[in-house]
């Protein structure tokens, strides 16, 4: 080790899904969306003008955060916006995080949250979901330095019912209940009508799956106007201007269509459904997606086997090599023809 | 106090310039720079694919990395990118002052660094400039858990010689020593050349000024592959995805045309020339700047006063109300015309 390594960090981190270069995949690995993002964000981009990016973006962001107010019913000093969850989440584990207890999330979960956890020193604790991959509340209500919970969860796909989640944040007023709802717009019940009832609640989501826009890096944090205030207090201390040109006018444009929205949301819903019975057909064991993913595992194939044979076939899906979750695959929904032709090959090998 | 605030991780932000959202004004204030960005910029934002966008990035950024790694001469893991240097800057901070030693940056420099310091409880000791505002290097060439030097510096504009950065570097081999370069294209030395020599060494530099593509958020370091990768793995905990899919193609395309990089560097250095002989001629003293601004002091009007005269006229520039400064304007240097508007109004006032 060189002299200077003593004073480095050392973290292990986040490994996303591959993101393979070539063309012609059907990529079903990383819970993008299969459909194009609303046709105003295309206008959008040809709006941009060159010439205006000799300039800082606005800081506060104000365009994208009315937006996201007006479409969810908050005021604008009840909107943090970032690049990306991944971003908010981390800068809102840095912000609230900072206590001595423990924080708590499940065993199976957001593998993220563990490497923020490591990356800030945070101490914290995973209660192991049920038998049947749930929470169990009343893990989450007992002294602890802070909550994050994905609703629904991953890689499980697995909602919480609203009132799970408003009792853990009830049970909690000393510290901050995060509820990382990526996925909600797929199924589940958002806890943002909780907001105005709980001033230790931030409910965080982002553009990259129902709004189709994850190579924008969009994600959005909406509670409590003073928990707000905090976490931008810690941003424009870590940097003025997260969110460039491009992301506050695109982000913008994506909102403005809500009908485009629903119809994807149908469409993905449906496919999901249509997918999962088929699966099952196909003697797979699907948890009950509330999703754009499903999390599905076979008594006969092994997940590291499928996965194998489908990546030769092309075909990218997820798989986490970890305690309880080994035998399971999450496989994204794509298009009906993306999904077809996972399906058929699937027949084959099963049926063979 | 909130029974959840006790967890909070209390900070005082940064405080970037204004950003005044009316058209009309002469922005001089920020440092951004008065010309477009290459016309190959709005080539590739024309080309920019909406589609596109439902994908994630490349996480790797590699096609930016590539363009920057051929631009400096080095290799591609020697390469670093983010949401701007003050995205890299944070990263860096948190990846490599990670001590108990107090790391050390100048009383009179960038603002930021006492921002980030505090933001990550980083111990730190702000030796001061000398009478001159220059570093003294023997200052540096003390045990520390670090060094971090603006070159040229910020808010004076003044370059340290390279022979001065180089022996902070070779002095200091147990910690790293980062050298901000976000104006050295406008003069100075980069120390990009020392890399292969030294270890420790690690070179930010933006494309929010030369490049004129402060409204897309990107900024890189340079320094040997083992830097590079500590970096990286932090950067890998915080947020996979930083660089949205126009900052990489954007980014890109600016590297792409050197010639007309170099026209607009010496337009504003010309301008900077001759604005600061005009400003002696009224009467100012001017630091010596190797930036794309001046920090000029007047010994009869306060700058408290013109500020706030030049506010009046829509002329916004930036004032620091800190010791040892008080007394100095930072005047971004602007097209001829808008220094012009600036040189003609400042002569009524100071002649009459």
């Amino acid at each position: 080790m060189a002299n200077w390594e003593q004073n480095v960090r050392k973290v292990t981190p986040y490994v996303p899904g591959e993101q393979p270069a070539q063309s012609g995949i059907i990529k079903l690995n990383t819970n993008e969306n299969p459909y194009p993002p609303a046709p105003g964000v295309a206008k959008a981009l040809q709006e941009l003008e060159a010439e205006r990016l000799r300039l800082y973006p606005d800081p506060t962001a104000s365009e994208l955060t009315k937006a996201l107010a007006a479409r969810y019913g908050v005021n604008e000093n009840q909107v943090f916006v970032g690049v990306g969850s991944d971003d908010v989440l981390a800068l809102a584990f840095l912000t609230f995080f900072n206590g001595a207890e423990p924080i708590l999330f499940p065993d199976i979960t957001y593998s993220f949250y563990e490497v923020w956890a490591n990356l800030y020193r945070i101490p914290y604790r995973c209660p192991p979901l049920d038998e049947h991959f749930c929470i169990r509340k009343e893990d989450y209500c007992q002294a602890c330095g802070g909550i994050v919970l994905a609703n629904p969860n991953a890689p499980t796909g697995l909602a919480a019912d609203l009132s799970v989640i408003e009792e853990i944040v009830r049970s909690n007023p000393k510290v901050i209940v995060i509820v990382d709802e990526a996925y909600i717009d797929f199924g589940g019940t958002s806890a943002v009508s909780l907001i105005p009832s709980y001033e230790n609640l931030l409910v965080v989501q982002t553009f990259s799956k129902s709004r189709s826009m994850a190579g924008m890096r969009i994600g959005y944090a909406l509670g409590q106007p003073a928990l707000i205030r905090y976490l931008q207090d810690v941003k424009y201390s870590f940097n003025s201007y997260t969110m460039d040109l491009s992301a506050l006018k695109l982000g913008a444009a994506a909102l403005a269509d809500e009908a485009y929205f629903q119809q994807t949301l149908e469409k993905i819903i449906g496919t999901r459904e249509r997918v999962k019975g088929a699966l099952q057909e196909l003697g797979f064991v699907c948890l009950d997606s509330q999703s754009n993913f499903i999390f599905a595992a076979h008594p006969v194939f092994s997940a590291a086997e499928l996965f194998e044979a489908l990546k030769r076939q092309q075909i990218y899906v997820r798989h986490f090599d970890r305690p309880r979750i080994s035998d399971y695959l999450r496989i994204t929904v794509g298009t009906e023809e993306e999904m077809e032709r996972l399906l058929s090959f699937l027949r084959q090998l099963v049926q063979r």
